[in-house]
């Protein structure tokens, strides 16, 4: 067999036999085929697709070229969730605490920010003594106790996916949504889900622009899920304004301590967070078989958090993972830079767009994410978002505060921050938070 | 500028400019921009293609990676052909002595054989003593007082062709007509050609398996040289069975030789190489300023070679280049390999078929060609038909004969060249064999 022959076949449109993807993945993460004849292929995949059936079976070549976590014996089902990443996206940090109050296990094992998304365990790590890098036996022992255990991937976790990822990124080959499939899929394999509800996000602050797109991805990753047994759920989401009204690293998870909290919790700031939330844990719980269908899984949901039980469970967390539960509610409203600018309205009407993505592009100069992966970020900045698309405003109301690592790095954020709102006469129409949901078959 | 921008430009179908292409061509000869990238942007071209003026540039940029031969002084106007490759394609080394006979100069630079076609470079070296590795000195010294010179790539012949083609020849991405115009035009730019006849195959025995691609890349290189500020006239010809009799590297020569010397020639054998060694030379001489059309470019051929003249040529160059013209002609219709096998007919009737790439891939086996470029090739094994195409023949008629390097490999070859051969009950319509001329606007 020949990587040049294989390559070929895929670009004249041939569906690979698992023999001739094992060859290619195996050797590549052996290091007998070259990077020059992966990225070939890899380009050509992007052209021409993957049949489920080949998908699939990348994705168990791309598992089985790494550790999975050993998590039999755990009682309960074990139920995650995966987002395509956003911009103020921390679904994550409430549902993980959320579910496993109610009877779920939830397996994380997440990935940092890159780009204008954020990244659970740069989040995470935002908390004093707050501890992502846990060993499989500490993993396993807090998945049990607590219901749910965040951590990293390692250099173990599904090898084949992190060289190939890296190739991808300076290829050009990441949007395929074949390669993106494989990607996701493995890494939850690897952390040994059972079940998974994907949130699939479209719009000026995702991965994908368009919605159609959008909706093929979730596709793919719902049937090639489907086909490796896992029970799945994919949800379209839209994501062109940031949700929730955090963006940063403590930030955001100070507002999920507020949605946690039924006394601290603001509709005004937060409901689009929380509906998106209620949304996915109503579905993990379909799929953890602790729900019948949706609207029981919402009620469920919010009975639990009018309990405070997953507020509970998530200071527990802290704990577990080595940070400092008090020294975090001491800095609850009060963590933040001291490089502070406001934002006001520029003009009188409607907000009728917040650009995601702008606010996300502001935030990585702003020290909340980072461009390269060896990049630092910031723990105490970001920007809190007053007012959000639909509101009526007058000019010089206050839209937005920010707060950045230093004053340069904030200055030059601000006009960004202020081209990211649009304003309009009328009241735009809202947009729909949840488009699609997506079953298998 | 980043490379990875630039792939993605060209994934998404953009025109690449004059910067991009020079930045990602110089990068990848300095070694700043890695393979991996390289191989995935040649992807993105096989499936993107590129512009008339972005091949252009591209063939630029690569001609100006190494040097080229300076023929300035010397008289008579710089004429080549070049062939995309066949099986008993020799009409190179009949072409060169006869324009030259015509007052063209032919400034040959040639490859060798890989794969089922053969290398001009190859048959020669089959003359004792013939050196095709001349120096720019002598390659411009036998150029002008013969007319003509054959000589070899070398390593600062179009660098970025020689690192680009071995990266395609790895990634599966030979087949893609832009990448093609630009490698074979660079290399007829360096060589110093100011006009050039090409010679487009299609066929079971060319690169090309069908007409309409064929004529595609012939378009491409006629437009690209064009706008290179060559003269250029393509023919799109036929390659589905061996052109001529005789297939291998001294029998190739041989056959060339009996074309130059009308004592020695026999349409029987060599009528179809004879006819396109006319159509190809009378487009030189046109191209040259010597013909005002294609008759009476041929009829200038056939009156010189029943002249004598570039038979005469053909040996002085011989002498020229280090080889022993004696011997040579001593060794005419004589050497040959002492493991022999004759071929005959298995059943009566019409052949209405020599398939030429099952006689090429049998010819590699042979020790005509080969596979890697570092493998050896024997200068005495081949095969020479005894009927071609169109014949009536009889059970036991003999068809061929081949000769191996040794017993083994002869044996070998056996069953693929009976193979090669296909029956009909009735006579079959001929093919032609030149189907089109292409030319510039």
């Amino acid at each position: 067999m020949r990587a040049v022959d294989i390559i070929m076949a895929k670009r004249e449109g041939r569906e690979l036999s698992r023999e001739e993807l094992g060859f290619l993945i195996n050797g590549f993460v052996a290091g007998t085929i070259p990077d020059y004849q992966v990225s070939a292929w890899a380009m050509a995949v992007f052209f021409r697709g993957m049949s489920p059936e080949e998908t699939a079976t990348l994705t168990e070549l791309m598992l089985s070229s790494g550790g999975r976590m050993d998590l039999s014996g755990i009682p309960g089902p074990l139920v995650d969730k995966h987002s395509t990443g956003g911009v103020g996206d921390k679904t994550s940090l409430i549902l993980a605490p959320l579910v496993a109050s109610l009877g779920l296990r939830d397996p994380m094992m997440s990935g940092r920010a890159l780009g204008h998304t954020g990244g659970t365990l740069d989040k995470l790590e935002s908390i004093p003594g707050y501890r992502t890098g846990l060993s499989p036996a500490e993993f396993r022992e807090i998945l049990a106790r607590d219901g749910f255990a965040m951590t990293g991937q390692t250099r173990d976790t599904v090898p084949a996916d992190r060289l190939l990822y890296a190739l991808r990124d300076v290829s050009a080959t990441v949007e395929s949504i074949p390669l993106i499939t494989a990607s996701i899929l493995s890494k939850k394999k690897a952390e040994g889900a059972e079940a998974l509800v994907l949130d699939v996000k479209y719009g000026s602050g995702a991965f994908m622009k368009d919605p159609a797109e959008a909706e093929r991805l979730a596709r793919s990753l719902v049937d090639t899920g489907a086909a490796l047994g896992l029970r799945i759920i994919a949800l379209l989401t839209n994501m062109d304004q940031p949700l929730g009204s955090m963006v940063g690293n403590f930030l955001e998870v100070e507002e999920c301590y507020t949605c946690l909290d039924p006394a601290l919790y603001d509709a005004a700031r937060s409901a689009d967070l929380m509906e998106l939330t209620l949304e996915l844990g109503a579905r993990m719980l379909m799929l953890g078989g602790k729900a019948g269908n949706p609207e029981e899984g919402r009620r469920f949901c919010l009975e639990a958090l009018a309990g405070g039980k997953p507020r509970e469970l998530f200071l527990r967390n802290i704990e577990s993972q080595g940070g400092d539960q008090k020294r975090f509610l001491a800095m609850l409203g009060t963590y933040r830079s001291p490089h502070r600018a406001e934002i006001p309205a520029r003009e009188d009407g409607y907000i009728s767009r917040i650009d995601a993505r702008k606010i996300g592009q502001a935030g990585i100069g702003l020290g909340v994410g980072r461009n390269r992966s060896e990049d630092p970020v910031s723990p105490d900045v970001g920007l809190q978002l007053h007012k959000k698309a639909g509101a009526l405003v007058q000019k010089g109301d206050p839209l937005m505060t920010a707060w950045g690592k230093d004053r340069e790095s904030l200055k030059a954020a601000i006009p960004i921050l202020e081209g990211a709102f649009e304003y309009a006469a009328a009241a735009p129409s809202p947009e729909k938070l949840v488009m699609k949901e997506i079953r298998y078959g």
